[in-house]
């Protein structure tokens, strides 16, 4: 069962999305470990707002949300981000996409308790 | 199993985004049916690039692809989908969220084929 919930925070837009899709390989050796990792370390960085992430099979979706483009810039080069990048590329996803986006707007139920 | 994988189109940036992230309730009655229905609905409509999206559990990330705000305006209009947002509203998600993006750029491994 997938912990996560649709994320909210009190930044209003304009803010920053990241949203990578991905298909996986069949290789695992420590990409289960790196991936929760990764998300505890985003959520470190400054100027990270939040992130959805759900996996299907092969199939994954991840979305971080950011205050500025300077933030996605710096967690992408992150030394321990740009070793998983790697390995990412190299085992264990057959392809993927990358796609930075500016949110120009949000909305959802007034309250999230329903 | 997922046959979803990252979308690919010729389209380059800037075009636009919508990530809709729920949180289901238990109540089924007809929402895996209007959930494909919509996905092969949004497919149809002027604009429409293209769409990704998984579920694991409760929670679920869709993300459609746009050429213009315009066609997002429209498709969100659509008959067929406003009885089905009303039902998602009232019976089928305990929470949601709606992200109106642009994308500003996209990336990935040259080929898919990997």
């Amino acid at each position: 069962m997938n912990p996560m919930r649709p994320v909210r925070f009190q930044h209003q837009p304009p803010y920053f999305a990241v949203i990578f899709t991905s298909l996986r390989t069949d290789i695992d050796d420590g990409y289960a470990e790196t991936s929760d990792r990764m998300l505890e370390l985003a959520a470190d960085q400054p100027g990270f707002l939040g992130v959805e992430s759900v996996r299907e099979g092969a199939f994954g979706i991840t979305v971080s949300y950011w205050t500025s483009l300077d933030a996605i810039r710096r967690w992408k080069q992150h030394g321990d981000h740009l070793i998983a990048q790697r390995r990412g590329r190299t085992e264990w996803y057959h392809d993927y996409r990358t796609r930075v986006c500016c949110v120009e707007r949000h909305y959802g139920p007034e309250s999230s308790s329903r």
